[in-house]
């Protein structure tokens, strides 16, 4: 870009991401294809972070900037630069369900992020991103976990090995790799999902966890499909939390039948991924899960993706003008 | 080997592991080189297992057969088979201190099954002789867990993703990691060490636990020294067993002075292991680690080893005799 240029406008879409991945609970989430929340941000003459507007969240969401994971995100950002003033103005579009257990309130913070870095001309790295967005979950969650939030941002399948300090590792994603999505039209608060979880659990279960944890990072490395489908096994957070998702136990049997290689809750639910080797699988897998949740009376969509490597993507070429043009901001 | 020829004697050495790898409590092991035990078994003319000697075990252990880790091993082995009444004599040289946390017990049942399988011309793979070894692993602890007994078999670093069935993944041995051992001369029990771990830990350590295991393994895949070496963190095991083990943190502390990327202890202790990327550092964190312990009034060896990725080996070429001179076999 000239120097003589400033950007005014920028939008991103950021990926609906599955947390957890079944054992991983609060360490690996990946990213998927398609589904996910758009965020233009422009900058304004105003002193102060704005959304002037949030379209697809059925007036769920609220558009005071201090409330809002989009803006809280972009204000943490701002902060970090010393610009805590800079007019920014935010104008949502939620792809995503709210509530659904595929990190919405993380994917408009990503976009959030990467949309005003993108207009600052990139001061900060995609990894160094990561904490503005958490901040935004923070709001959306009540803790800053960024297993959903990194591979909004950064794409792929990522390992949070710390929160404090953060340390962000980047596992491979076999390309083989097909998910099937299936959403039910339920809504779960994730934390009213972390209120069921119970503080303690016994050694032997956790042992055997951490096992399939391992088993897990090393399918991904060595590009087992079967290896990853056995190691999402979770023996710890999806007893519990399969309570609060009616059907649950009939639909992941109903991925086992048609062959999911692994099904289990994405993120705090109450969607359920499932994982496959063909794009095809994935497909009768996502119909038969779905179609087993009407059975329960509960519709449901489904969708099939591979692992979104790309992760958060401008979605329109940035907007310049002239900077004599935007003196005034 | 010729069909006319039968062995009638084997000698095989099985080396020191380290279970646990600090944050992969009973998932996780590794072999070391030179340190171990060495099992010869030969035919006889009985019709059952015997322990014709053993040395370097200053009388600690049991020529009962059915009480030896090693002829136990070897008894599941021959009922495999079916051929509970074939004669072996096994004599064992214990190279391991009992009660180490070198994994002593598993390195002689390991040694003696992979000799008596080179004894009968391999009816089993390396992997098959896994659980067999296993069964001598319970009678010492109680317990048939393979995080010792499988790198004793197979070298390396082994993941036991799961112990029922039997799941062994063969994860990468960085060939740049120095592994600094050191030995108190004090004993600590396995079952002694097992029994004051509490039944139940909290979610919140547990989930720190497996981002770590999983930063373990993709430290391992990576080749990333200081991936491993931050991963190894134990927050749940450790805090209980280093009460067990007088100036515990004293030596790790030293260790971490010197440069260790991690220290933990190996296995059910009370021996520590360090990791290091150079063999010259590995030594002095060794030799500081063994001074700690000595400043402590305790008396200390350490050793220095890459990690043995060959696991048992035949120490001697197998002694041959004409069948028609063994007939009384």
């Amino acid at each position: 870009m000239k120097e003589c240029e400033r950007i005014e406008s920028v939008t991103v879409h950021a990926p609906a991401t599955v947390a957890n991945v079944g054992s991983a609970f609060d360490a690996i989430g990946f990213a998927v294809h398609d589904l996910g929340d758009t965020v233009t941000a422009s900058l304004s003459a105003n002193t102060s972070i704005q959304i002037r507007s949030i379209e697809g969240d059925m007036d769920q969401l609220s558009k005071d900037a201090k409330r809002n994971t989009a803006s809280v995100a972009v204000h943490a950002l701002l902060c970090a630069l010393g610009n805590e003033t800079l007019g920014i103005t935010l104008d949502i579009y939620k792809g995503l369900p709210i509530g659904s257990g595929l990190g919405s309130s993380s994917a408009s913070a990503a976009a959030a992020v990467v949309a005003v870095n993108e207009l600052l001309e990139k001061p900060f790295s995609r990894h160094q991103l990561v904490p503005f967005a958490m901040e935004g979950e923070r709001i959306a969650c009540g803790t800053a976990h960024a297993d959903n939030v990194a591979p909004a941002i950064l794409g792929g399948f990522i390992l949070i090995r710390n929160s404090c300090p953060l340390e962000i590792i980047e596992l491979p994603s076999p390309a083989e790799l097909c998910i099937a999505l299936v959403i039910p039209n339920i809504e779960l608060r994730t934390s009213d999902a972390r209120k069921v979880l119970r503080d303690t659990i016994s050694l032997r279960s956790a042992t055997r966890q951490w096992a399939n944890v391992a088993g897990l990072v090393a399918g991904l490395y060595r590009g087992d499909l079967n290896l990853i489908g056995r190691s999402i096994e979770d023996v710890i957070i999806e007893p519990q939390r399969s309570k609060l998702i009616p059907g649950f136990y009939d639909v992941q049997q109903a991925a086992l039948q048609r062959g999911a290689l692994g099904c289990s809750i994405s993120g705090a639910g109450p969607s359920l991924f499932a994982i496959s080797d063909s794009n095809q699988r994935a497909q009768d897998i996502g119909r038969a899960m779905a179609a087993e949740w009407n059975n329960h009376g509960i519709e449901a969509k489904y969708m099939v993706s591979q692992i979104n490597t790309g992760g958060a993507t401008l979605v329109s070429s940035p907007v310049s003008v002239d900077q004599t043009t935007t003196a005034a901001l």
